[in-house]
């Protein structure tokens, strides 16, 4: 499997405004949070990309490119009908071919020397299949995953053959349905924002958009769909991601970044300054 | 004297993004750099704010100013003749009332319960003159700040006479000519980024407008000038500038605000959560 095309989503009303924030990347250079995504996307060898944006985002975006802007097709998504309608906005880019799919809101980090979404092609490359990066996920963040579950994959302790896919399930639901073989008691696999698809998707994507409650049709729902279909896997990748849509999102996914850089002594040094002079001024008060 | 007016300056092209930062304020609520700033101007009493954008950029601001926006008036400085003629553009807002100047760059932390730009109000209340915020600077950091040096106004001992005024000196003639009594060796009283201007620096502006140099022009140019007219003081006010423009000056501003304020501990235990991560994937490796 070649996977040569990325779609990366960022039209989501509440989320829009953060692929333009900046951060200072692991070697010490100023660029925005879509630069960094666009980045992880190249270094994983995918070079054509598409991003889905709100109509008349598209100049801030321009800008917030940069030097990559020659490497992206951006599609707006006519009206906030979702997450899986805005996949679906990429129809005509993907074609019949598989691809890379990253949200623009997460950044991610790599515990290893190879990038969380190159790990995510190899595994797609080896399997020929769709397959989703996913992480151990504690029960008490069931609310804010989509969780898949399954039996590991023969002879590998990071795949999983996907049987069951759920949206944000309750604990109830999670502890008698969804219990993964090899994850500590009380986590699950949840989705880490990261996927390789089959064009198939597009198929099931639409199958839910016919339906009455299409506006609240997640990627979750078109997963499960596609898992009934062809061979779907989920791959616990050797790395950490940031959700910028959190409160402090920006400040984690900036001090991960800068802690595991180049600068991280520099970072360090600035950081106890600021604790002591902090603590300096709360006790002359 | 009544100051009820704002200048905010965010038209230079290198820094014009830096106001649409998302941040987190101190009470934890997500906002953009612009609000922030906006929010200092308000906790002092000044809510008729001008801000000097560059051509296109006001949408992006309009939205970046959230609740705000009925506060602002936009002006464009039409071609980026540097920051004096930035301030000039506010000429037909300020009419011939003193206002409050601000750098769309920077964010401002009080060291006491008295925000940055309300201690600076007080002092020109108090003397009914010009008045900039200055902090003691190191001479390591002389090229980049507006530097003053004057004596100390009698029976107080954070407010100069400003006798000279001079942009980015270098340590010789720092050494030379502007030694400030009372401040540590080496230490020079540098720009907070932070002023009250009688309308009268508008007239000293236009006189260097009219100078070959023109496009050069810096506001510690026309408060030389100013000082030789009129009554000039500099106020070493208590609390930290953080200017978003440096490398890590977001990350370094977001600590300074979030270990400040209603989230320290979360953001400590973050931290710290953070740093036993990290050395335990490098230890693995």
């Amino acid at each position: 499997m070649q996977v040569q095309k990325a779609v990366i989503t960022a039209a989501s009303p509440s989320q829009n405004t953060l692929p333009l924030q900046q951060l200072v990347d692991r070697r010490g250079d100023v660029k925005t949070a879509l630069q960094l995504i666009v980045e992880e996307t190249l270094a994983a060898g995918v070079e054509e990309i598409c991003v889905i944006i709100r109509p008349g985002d598209q100049e801030a975006y321009e800008q917030a490119a940069g030097t990559h802007l020659g490497s992206i097709e951006f599609v707006e998504q006519p009206e906030p009908k979702g997450y899986a309608d805005a996949i679906h906005q990429a129809k005509a880019f993907v074609g019949n071919h598989p691809f890379l799919h990253l949200v623009g809101d997460h950044l991610y980090l790599s515990s290893t020397e190879v990038p969380c979404a190159k790990q995510l092609i190899q595994i797609a490359n080896e399997f020929e299949c769709s397959v989703s990066a996913v992480q151990s996920t504690r029960e008490n963040k069931l609310p804010y995953f989509g969780i898949v579950s399954g039996p590991l994959v023969p002879r590998r302790n990071d795949v999983y053959e996907v049987e069951c896919v759920v949206e944000k399930p309750t604990p109830t639901f999670a502890e008698q349905e969804l219990v993964t073989p090899g994850l500590r008691a009380g986590h699950y696999l949840g989705f880490f924002g990261m996927h390789v698809l089959t064009s198939e998707v597009m198929t099931a994507i639409e199958q839910l958009l016919a339906e009455p409650s299409a506006e609240k049709a997640t990627l979750s729902d078109a997963l499960a769909i596609l898992s009934s279909r062809q061979r779907y896997l989920a791959y616990q990748v050797d790395g950490t991601r940031y959700n910028l849509g959190l409160t402090y999102g920006l400040l984690n996914a900036q001090l991960a970044i800068g802690l595991s850089g180049k600068d991280r002594d520099q970072i360090l040094t600035e950081l106890v300054e600021l604790l002591a002079s902090r603590t300096e001024g709360e006790r002359v008060k």
